[in-house]
């Protein structure tokens, strides 16, 4: 495999062709984003951080049946993955009230919820990602009914894995956003799952081990992206 | 039936309490906002078209089986109703794209959906009425699962009825807003259904017949209010 000319770069990620059409590298950045690009900065050693996290949780979740973009892991920030074509809404699951939900409907952060929220944002910066119901992704043509259910079910079986696998290593799955593409007749999990994409509480403490510690300064960002790691990698 | 103290005061309408705890009176007012009030004026006799052609409609849902507040109209700006708890989202029904969706979404209005889309919004000014999901509203408690799945059911079973009704009389029903409320063991429709709740398009023009001329300044707004009403009392 052969690494060629660069693709696309994304607010937090490169990706780069190769000689095999169907197979893209996908290369993680420092630069941290928030607020579509309102707040820009860097997290040292992000880049590595994430790739190694999401390297544990997709082959977690390939073993646990889920079909995802990652073919292998390359090195500390790349990986080897299948080309997408992404669809434009980014899935948000949530187990727990927080970040935007709760600002957009006056509640209190914190809250666990009854069953867990799937909830469908259209992949738009000017328009401040607007949320979506089911049907207006369907209806209005974001995705077909076919692909909307599928990434619910999808998006409802990564919540059971990856809330169980965390919390085994002492860490609530608050919430996270996922994204998915189109690769030939199937529709794969993309992008990256990491404290980029995730709300990650310490049980007990509650304590913040996510982007929302650069989002709201809460300094000590590069700690808790390494304490993820090294709880994820045992 | 005696007509008692005030209880409260809307953007459109007064209630009054009665003789009888589980009815109220329902006053149509001239006053007209737009914007969650950021826009106030008033619509020369517009209480009396509304509640002229709120009648219609909801003596036609009832007789279609559809259960309303609705007991009887008093005179050109009353009517009896039995009281409501009134649940906090709007319903929004759309036939055809327009308004704030094609706002939020950058999309252009008038496009006709392939099937009509069931909205839920939080009732709340201060936050702009965000769209919530039909699971957002079960799950965070703004009302039952059950009573979500009725309303969805009857906001469909209602754009059946008005869609057809409209259309006999050269009007495109494009959207509307409905409201619900808790009478005793059952969930009503309640409020009004009228050119301030519904977008209006004459067939083939597709001049607007509806609030949107106030909304958007067009001006000739009471000979829109007036033109619905002689279609609808037809």
């Amino acid at each position: 495999m052969e690494k060629r000319e660069q693709l696309y770069e994304g607010k937090a990620k490169i990706l780069y062709a190769t000689d095999d059409p169907d197979l893209l590298v996908q290369y993680f950045k420092d630069d941290a984003t928030a607020f579509n690009r309102k707040k820009t900065g860097t997290i040292e050693n992000k880049g590595e951080f994430n790739c190694r996290i999401s390297t544990v949780i997709f082959r977690l979740l390939e073993r646990e049946g889920v079909r995802t973009h990652w073919v292998k892991t390359l090195n500390d920030r790349e990986m080897l993955v299948k080309r997408l074509t992404i669809l434009p809404v980014e899935v948000v699951v949530r187990n727990r009230l927080a970040g935007s939900l709760a600002k957009r409907l006056g509640l209190e952060e914190g809250r666990e919820l009854s069953r867990p929220l799937v909830e469908f944002y259209y992949k738009c910066d000017e328009l401040d990602d607007p949320l979506m119901t089911d049907d207006q992704v369907d209806v209005l043509g974001f995705a077909t009914g076919a692909e909307v259910a599928h990434m619910r079910t999808v998006a409802l079986k990564v919540d059971e894995v990856l809330s169980r696998f965390f919390l085994e290593r002492g860490i609530i799955l608050v919430d996270y956003k996922i994204e998915f593409g189109r690769h030939k007749d199937e529709v794969l999990l993309g992008d990256e799952i990491s404290p980029d994409s995730c709300r990650l509480w310490e049980v007990g403490t509650l304590r913040k081990l996510d982007k929302d510690r650069f989002r709201r300064d809460m300094g000590s960002v590069e700690e808790a992206y390494a304490e993820v790691l090294s709880r994820v990698e045992t």
